[in-house]
């Protein structure tokens, strides 16, 4: 089975790629992972055609996935990055709120990083992501650096799964 | 503070009474619980404006709301009901089909059935719903009626929670 790796990407985003891992952990009934659209607001109807023929973005979206994995809450947000720093205004306030209610709800939240130039992912915690985020609050940088992050986090590259981030999942658990 | 009885419903939709709900809930750390919005696909953008000037919705949704309850996932759909009968044909096979597949990831997916000229709400488990389509695919009925519901399912009409049916999951656990 082609792996995203020897796809390398072509023609594929990164929503398609988790999207095809949703699919396929589906079928496998390992999780059940919903992807929430993109909050849009249709102001006007074309009735004869139900085209939306004027519509306006939602400011505030919160996770890009949730779902469950054998008894578990989940959720979690992709992420694009094409360079060594990951710039932190790339995440939004309310977007760790919610993750962080998320945890307090015994669920497992997380950032799914896409490291395009290295096809690498990497299963980001929320717990790691507080500590880069309080650094921040508190004067420091307002970024991360690949260097800074856990070798032990990053998503293996073998397996039919395109993205397999169940790996990452049962990492996380263990290592709370 | 108001009820959704005293309030009567007045300008406000079941999907503004779950969303409020689902508030509440988040407040008092007993759950959370992300709305899915419905998935539209933009096709043609404003620059200038960000509007959007051409959108289709998309055909297939899954459920209206998912999230975590104290460690617990759960996903329902909301759904009104004017009369003394529910046609099944206000559920989607499609729908069906992920809420079994959420419940064999160990989640508890539900409906919350509207009864709009009784104002009252119903918490109808996945295995109640399922004896009811069950019988329609062996050729019966292709609907149920109210009598045909468990009388101890209908959400309780106190409390300061719009429509608590965390009352529902409690009793949908205790009775599997
Ligand atoms: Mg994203
Ligand atoms: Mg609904």
């Amino acid at each position: 089975m082609a792996t995203w790796i020897s796809r390398g990407l072509r023609g594929s985003t990164l929503e398609d790629l988790v999207n095809r891992t949703n699919e396929q952990y589906r079928e496998k009934g390992l999780a059940l992972v919903q992807k929430i659209p993109t909050p849009i607001t249709p102001v006007r109807m074309d009735k004869e055609n139900r085209h939306i023929t004027l519509a306006y973005f939602d400011q505030r979206s919160t996770v890009d996935y949730i779902g469950a994995v054998q008894g578990i809450p989940v959720c979690f947000d992709a992420k694009e990055c094409s360079a060594q720093t990951f710039p932190l205004a790339n995440i939004h306030p309310h977007q760790v709120k919610f993750m962080e209610d998320f945890e307090k709800q015994n669920g497992v939240a997380f950032f799914l990083i896409f490291f395009s130039y290295l096809n690498e992912f990497y299963y980001l915690t929320f717990r790691e992501l507080m500590g880069f985020w309080k650094r921040m609050e508190e004067g420091g940088r307002k970024s991360f650096r690949k260097e800074e992050l856990t070798e032990e986090f990053y998503l293996p590259k073998k397996g039919g799964v395109l993205v397999p981030y169940l790996e990452g999942i049962k990492l996380d658990l263990e290592r709370r």
